[in-house]
């Protein structure tokens, strides 16, 4: 088990009516002036929006409105926001909405608080010092980001896709009502479940394999949300289910599930090429592109994907734990179509052939500067032969 | 699911070396005049507060030091302590130690923010509105104290057990290195894994049954501690084994088993007062008991138990989920017994007849003032016959 750091200092409050909590969070967290971020018109038309203006307008607390976050969320927005916030002396951003709003909410928050040109803070040419304080009431359960570090942001000049992570992003807390939840599309839905999903295998599939702790409580994670999501592709409204689902958001991408291993995020930064290139769900992106990812790195250790099938898929142990594993990433596959996702590039209506698959690497290894993954280490080659496995 | 809060501020820095850490912690979070708190002769035989003195010298941070806290920590230390640090203007606590060394900082700080005669706090006579910050170097894993709201303190005068809950006492960071523990005799390390376990427990068999994830996840932690115990009772010095009952510590009380449930805590509550009575080992007083308690409370929802048993302690399902219950409880029972663990008050050297039964149901139903547990709400009659089953 590797030494570790463990910090979530989100505060969550988490139930039914729980965002008419909203008001009084920021005002604990000291927000006077706030900007309200959000996203299309559903926070808007669902009433959800006015109620918490209301709870800020209980509390004496001004806001200025800016909605309009897209999936995958832009840079230009991102720097319209910094702007009308520098304008209007906010010291407080409520992000309503998803992991888009609330990364997008995250970007502005280091705007703010840093001299430099927002982008530079993604392509590491500048490290941040602080973040403006940011709050969320959540309304789609996938990325995680109401308790993780990170934040993901697509420049539009080229279509790249970068995130950063760091600890001053963290949300000072998490309004999480699983209700709100209950109009996401059943695509959505599923997308976000996968998202969740491969949160903990990102984490879980690592050369380190000794945190017995971590491996634990990630298979419990990923055997529940399984469960949930096959639940409220029946029964969207069934609040326990989408609120397991939820709270598994946050836990999944809160650290966590990783606490004494090492991330590998091959998958993620694959499927944020595909996302970047033709504006595709995140979570379907990786779904698409997870089995290949799975079935090309194996070798390194079936062990580890053994234990997975067994634990998690409720595989019945084979003569060789390649065949187990094997058994385990076609019966996640299956689960994935299950609930309406891709497990090809192809299915999210893309044709990979050669060329693309080479563009997609080419773009995925940064111009050929970077190898990705730790269970195993790929290069530009192995990813091209990844997108072509996946097409 | 019932609505939760989840608050978790408390910053860990897990592993090898991490107190090496301290002093820079303690910078980071403002302290400039420490108050170093802590047991017996070991932490300072051992070296380790030397080690850790060291770090603060190296900030330049200014200390004073107490000693001499014991387990089931006195409210006598605690008033000497608050002296000692409005004396000499402390603005930080620093434990080094167990739970009780935690414990008694807390109280410490919140006798030196709130304007009250500290025992006030314990018994809600006054509610505390602070808590000097505290930090920890954890050296015992049992109590979960280092990420917990939780103290638990114990009066001379009567011999009286109380504990007090708030956010304010969470600490601001804990310093965990599983080699720390090494040392921790295997009857203190089998308290510790009990006491570890009971947080989960005390947590998991509550009315509320339809938390999927906390289940799950509180299952994968204490099927872990279970494996993990028996590791360190045959190898003392196997860091992973040590390492995953530590960080289990820390996440079975920080809330995270918790969420979406209702705490039962009658075990812990029959537990502390033969701590108050006799002085035993919180953990070995749980073990002592929990069995009594399970079966006499387990009719109110065997499904609750049947669940345990299977998932849990791996026993196959019987005819009746009653039958399932009692073989998981019997197992587990076996595995305390394994430990070294009572799981009766006899093995811990006391007899305790009817009139001990007696003399300690009034003790814990607070002088017949209230009942305990949600599980089944328990009553003066009801602990004086669990006392008895017990014996």
């Amino acid at each position: 088990m590797l030494n570790f750091h463990f910090y979530t200092p989100t505060q969550v409050v988490f139930g039914k009516d729980a965002e008419e909590e909203t008001g009084g969070l920021v005002r604990q967290f000291g927000g006077q002036k706030v900007l309200l971020h959000y996203g299309g018109k559903s926070a808007k038309e669902s009433g959800l929006l006015d109620r918490v203006c209301r709870t800020l307008e209980q509390e004496g607390i001004s806001y200025v409105q800016l909605g309009g976050v897209k999936p995958n969320p832009r840079l230009s927005l991102v720097r319209e926001g910094i702007d009308l916030c520098r304008r209007e002396g906010v010291d407080f951003i409520l992000a309503v909405g998803g992991g888009s709003v609330i990364d997008s909410a995250k970007a502005i928050g280091y705007g703010l608080e840093n001299d430099c040109d927002v982008w530079d803070i993604f392509t590491r040419k500048t490290l941040p010092t602080g973040c403006t304080p940011i709050g969320a009431v959540l309304t789609i359960a996938a990325a995680g980001s109401e308790m993780s570090d990170s934040a993901v942001i697509t420049n539009e000049d080229g279509w790249v896709k970068r995130g950063f992570n760091s600890n001053y992003a963290r949300c000072r807390f998490a309004v999480m009502n699983p209700e709100l939840t209950y109009t996401v599309s059943p695509y959505q839905t599923a997308a976000g479940c996968t998202d969740i999903l491969m949160h903990t295998f990102e984490r879980y599939f690592t050369p380190v394999t000794d945190a017995a702790l971590t491996d634990a409580l990630g298979e419990a994670l990923v055997r529940t949300v399984i469960e949930c999501s096959r639940v409220v592709m029946r029964e969207p409204r069934d609040y326990n289910a989408r609120a397991q689902i939820m709270w598994a958001g946050s836990l999944s991408h809160n650290g966590l599930t990783g606490c004494g291993t090492l991330g590998d995020w091959a998958t993620h930064q694959l499927g944020h090429e595909l996302s970047a290139q033709y504006d595709v769900a995140h979570g379907a992106s990786l779904a698409a592109v997870w089995g290949s990812w799975a079935r090309y790195v194996m070798g390194e250790n079936p062990a580890r994907f053994a234990q997975f099938a067994v634990n998690v898929m409720g595989v019945s142990p084979r003569s060789s734990e390649e065949e187990t594993g094997r058994l385990g990433i076609l019966s996640f596959e299956e689960f994935l179509r299950g609930i309406g996702m891709p497990v090809s590039i192809r299915e999210m209506g893309i044709e990979a052939d050669y060329t693309v698959a080479k563009e997609l690497a080419y773009g995925c290894s940064f111009q050929e500067t970077r190898t990705i993954g730790t269970f195993r280490k790929l290069g530009l080659k192995d990813m091209e032969a990844i997108y072509l496995m996946a097409k």
